[in-house]
């Protein structure tokens, strides 16, 4: 593929963001591409995920909407038919000969964010702005999926010695796909797993060779019950679940920070009652909780357990708290940290490699990175910088697109580096 | 209409309730019924309302839906047309010669409730449970609207001497309709209103001639916009709209009591954020605010509103504040009270007469009491008890249908002896 | 006692406010002055008190400063050593041959509030401010204690046949001196009680024969106990008692209304903390609910323990919570209103007489009337009105000194026609 | 000094544990030892205090009692008499020839904190628990001032060639002394500074020889002004002081955490309200905000006036905000930190050395360290582990007294090794 084509896939990817299970668009665009490849085998759907370890999978009439959606924006009925109930995702494999295993994973889904239609937001003045709207892809995945295809096409034209995969991930914004992929079996005989991420604050030019400090993450659904009553006539009579609620959310913000390290918390979806006449019955909350390792997650955890549950019994609710997705930390391995610092060094595009940093957010490619370490092999997570007008998971955010060329050659470079190394 | 035919169309109103300006299915079975009468006028959806005075309409998205649901629940087509873009309700006419002109209002919509499944819940039981999932007659609107017909059957065979128009008015659950159907015209010339309400809280047998007390209402829409940011790599540089809103909802519900009487907050419906990972940029406050007067109701709306703006100033949110619905109070006039006593007194099934009780709630009939009171009529509000199992607006709520036979012989025998008043 | 000797009396209470069981300066005053008339009994301090029964009775340091306080005033050390151990008020009697036993019932304590310096506040004005600063006879016991002087005196020039109770009581405020009072065995005998309140937004020259409608009161103190952390080094560690204690006071103002009638709830007093390095070990809310009926007051109770039990399970504090005062309802018997209303309208000072009225507020007088009301007695509470430039328990408050005279002609003559029932 | 007698200082100063610019007892005992040594000069009081500097200074009430205190338990009152008004601390000198000049910086008050009576509480089993009830020397400041007794005996004993200045500073956990003694003169001929702290989470006989991570710190004090209203009777007018507190205290908390560094917040000493049945007019929060650098403290500043200033606006109050101390962040020099690394290697007693550590706290040693840093000299923060049983600032903290001696060999050597760089 030529970068100009690479561009053009991007936008189209660009044009047609969708939400964890429901990459239906994006993926078959992705498998008619991978069609045309040389390919010794390629996965599609249910044949690259767990089907125990899907996480936060949405309903049916989600699932059947963007189906649709999928289908009225020309998606090829044939893929699409492969994909039915939110299977979505993808893993092209290219052998040749002997050597070591190496994978490469990139993730393919979009965020519920409204894109910008603001003239100096690229997108909206080159015409590729979300068809979708309120959803969007404002953290980059497109250029991912993209960055993937382009990394097949150079390794398939180059000496490599040995067998690439590449994994197209599906729900990694909601932490819902890693998990499935990482425990499909695809990853069993992977020997060196490369993951990557555009921008990060990072700007064009520069590459960082080896990302850690991924927060852990745990994902959660509270859903607070009450009693119902006129507001006007009876209100002494209800049992207000959006009192419970919005306590909650009070003192979930305030949990204690901890000395040792980083803590997140988000009450990133709310919703409640049904009129404004009747003392509200039923609220719910969405959030998140993070820490720098898995006991600070944990501790986030603990306590905001403790405060949904008080929250509750103050206001005599009942509340449901559930697990809606996971992901542990996960750390890049020196070895291969060390060969992508090399080929990026002697990237004329590169103007500036760093070698270690800091992510501070979370990613599932962590479950992808622990089942290759867990079976002996290395991993590292790559950045590649871009200049982004907005931050990452806001409606300006886009990327440099002469950033896709360079993922691809450092991607290319090192994972044949990588393919000399001897497991 | 016999008494097991007010019964049967009770309950085919009762599995199709409908939200205020969706009262598509209701207003077109009953245009149904009503042509099949000797009406002097039947005038239909937008006939009767005003179209400037419609608070609280759902967006097209919404209106379709019910829409379609009308059509697919066997709705007929030629009224159904009629009714196009929310334009429902209806009223009927009856002359009989010289004599005032007497009205009758009854509302017709229901609540987003979801109905009880529970065996001892007789509309479960007995097969008429609601077909709209998610909605619920669950404050007797089905009867009343029966009882509008019932009573008109009743006139119409009797001897009475002046007009009858009986309103069927769309909307009150959200104090939507009252003001539309109050500045229509139709009222202009009535001399004399009543008004009914089934159940509150009186049991079968028990007429109240005169309710008082109405508290005066206000609806508001807040919606709350701050900015989003990635919720774990740069949580600080969101503007955090749910938080906004969590505090808003603390400490509206904490306005202070007010020494000079009732008043009423609540914060029915809330919505925010999309994404468990993005610090949420938007949240609403669907809510209302009561007061036993229109001063302690403003004194409501006003405390109110600095909660609402000083919550969005904390958390560098916009804050935009919309007034949805109002209702004034009113009261029953002393002549039509006794009148409606006395009858209810000489009626067999009539156990217990109250000449005057207090709602406690709201209604937006207020704004036909007033408009006839201000043109120099007389005006009432009556209670026709029913043994309720649960209260109202919650999903155990149902009436004693011989309630509805008892409703329209007092209301019917009121208006016979009202009409003999000369304004 | 002349007028201008009972406005001097009052100025120098005014002078002098004291708060519950502190009342040493203002006792003694008092019994000075009914020493020199010709009384048949006087009973001061412990003799007028159930000690079981006295309530909120502060720690020894806060007694023994307000005790010296007293003596550094002038109050007469004799009298002062009678009242050692906060046994403050006084019970004066006048035997007049045979009759009916009378009481009359004045409140002598003050209020934490520091009084207006400003030039139109009368008292700064003249002279006769508060010299016990941060302290102001806010409510006007200063004029009941002086009326209750005048009453004696008006009652000894009469022809009063019975015997006339003078009650002076302390600590009404806090509600923490009238049911020691009720329950001291004075109140036995006593077959006709009258209270009177002066202010209560009446203004002067208006009577309100018969006050009802006292909010029943409950008294509590919630202490939270947390651990203790170094708020830098180590934030997780602490258990926040200050972070419970916010979020319970932001809950107790947000309890529902109740639709049978008034309620209120306040967090008065609150504390915590030590140091503002130390994550908060302990935080206190002095507060209180109240109903317009038991039954409403005891709704309260119940929300407010579950919404500060809640607040500390959530923050993982313990709490305790004591409850340190309360009162009942109570309402005015129909024959004496009847007198007060007659003798008022008699009056030539009065120009306006109102024979019911709601109070709004609590009292424990109400303590006082139901023991005589048990025993068969009757009761009433009467308003003397009064311009007040600012409204109760705030620091302009004052009173017109000229209604002084007008509530001991009222007072003095219902006394007398009461004298004449014959229980 | 022997080691007992060391021990026994300590266990006194233990027993007398002052605040903020009340160490009047402590002081006076040190000063009292210090005149028994040969020193060159000793300064007292104001002679080591930049008057326009100090911070936090309690009134005068506060002032005398703790003088009071001090005298009661023995003080020499010659001595009390030079710190009158609340100048603590000291400067002792010592000249030894030529060379540089060495500084040593210990801090000497106490905590707000009521120290434990339990047996297995070694100052309560060995008799020497606080004397003030409710204070305690809860973060080990007792055995700073000793250990800097130690370290000047030690040196005056050794060949020391250069200029010694050990200054014992008042008023650290308040950060309200450290400026005041940065700025009086005494430091500006210091060539190297300096400072150690005890315990830290690290055991005994472990050594950090250069601790930095000091949060930037920012002590605030907000004062809430509403309006009063009896609570009863007129709830709304009122406005509630105790409400803005309360609703600023639960968003001071939530503040969001800031993916730069960490972050602090503490309303660790609130106050407000006069009575339970007067809605509160006045209320306060003493609090403070903390970053890992300036900047992070700055944005917890900029965010947490805004909470206070919207929470005062929802209530309609006013709200005063004061700064009441603040202290930098600074860093240990590279050279120092190497001396005490290799001087703790060398001793016995030490068992393991860690050069670098962070504290997460803050310290106002950071304002001496600055000024020396800024007049061109080096300065380093020094560990001495002890075995605690209890954390800092809670109340069973206590410190493995053998760590005293360790700390004074260190810190001596430390010293004299110092001695010999050149500047």
């Amino acid at each position: 593929m030529t970068s100009s084509e690479l561009v053009e896939l991007r936008r189209d990817l660009h044009q047609h963001p969708e939400p964890a299970w429901c990459e239906f668009y994006t993926t078959a665009r992705l498998v008619d591409e991978l069609e045309t490849r040389d390919l010794d085998a390629l996965y599609v759907g249910p044949e690259v995920l767990s089907e125990d370890d899907r996480m936060a999978v949405p309903d049916g009439d989600k699932l059947t909407t963007w189906f649709e959606r999928a289908r009225d924006a020309g998606a090829r009925e044939d893929i699409l038919e492969r994909l039915e109930g939110g299977y979505t995702g993808a893993v092209a494999v290219l052998e040749r000969g002997e050597g070591p295993t190496v994978g490469l994973r990139v993730d393919i889904d979009g965020l519920p964010i409204t894109e910008s239609e603001d003239a100096d937001h690229a997108p909206a003045a080159g015409g590729f702005r979300s068809e979708n709207e309120g959803y969007m892809h404002a953290c980059g995945h497109d250029s991912h999926a993209t960055i993937g295809l382009g990394v097949l096409d150079a390794i398939a034209e180059s000496d490599f010695e040995g067998t690439l995969k590449v994994f197209f991930q599906p729900g990694e914004e909601q932490i819902a796909g890693g998990k499935s992929m990482a425990k499909s079996g695809h990853l069993d005989d992977v020997d060196y797993l490369l993951a990557a991420h555009i921008g990060l604050d990072h700007p064009s030019g520069e590459i960082v060779a080896g990302i850690d400090g991924f927060l852990a993450v745990s994902h959660f659904e509270a859903e607070f019950t009450g009693a119902p009553a006129h507001a006007g006539a009876r209100p002494e009579q209800g049992d207000n679940a959006i009192q419970a609620m919005a306590t909650a959310i009070q003192n979930l913000y305030s949990i204690p920070r901890h000395a040792d390290g980083a803590t997140r918390v988000n009450a990133g979806v709310v919703e409640g009652g049904t009129a404004t006449n009747i003392i509200p019955e039923e609220a719910s909350i969405g959030g998140e909780v993070r820490g720098e390792t898995t006991e600070l997650m944990e501790y986030m955890e603990e306590k905001s357990r403790r405060v949904i549950r008080s929250a509750a019994e103050m206001h005599a609710c009942e509340v449901a708290i559930n697990t809606e997705g996971k992901a542990p930390s996960a750390t890049s391995d020196d070895e291969l940290v060390a060969i992508v610092s090399d080929v990026a060094k002697s990237n004329a595009s590169v103007e500036s490699v760093i070698d270690r940093d800091v992510l501070g957010g979370s990613e599932d490619a962590t479950y992808l990175m622990q089942e290759v370490q867990d079976n002996g092999g290395l991993a590292a997570y790559i950045g590649v910088g871009t200049d982004h007008p907005g931050g990452h998971h806001t409606r300006t955010f886009d990327v440099d697109e002469d950033s896709i060329g360079i993922g691809v050659e450092v991607l290319a470079g090192a994972i044949l580096d990588v393919a000399e190394m001897r497991p």
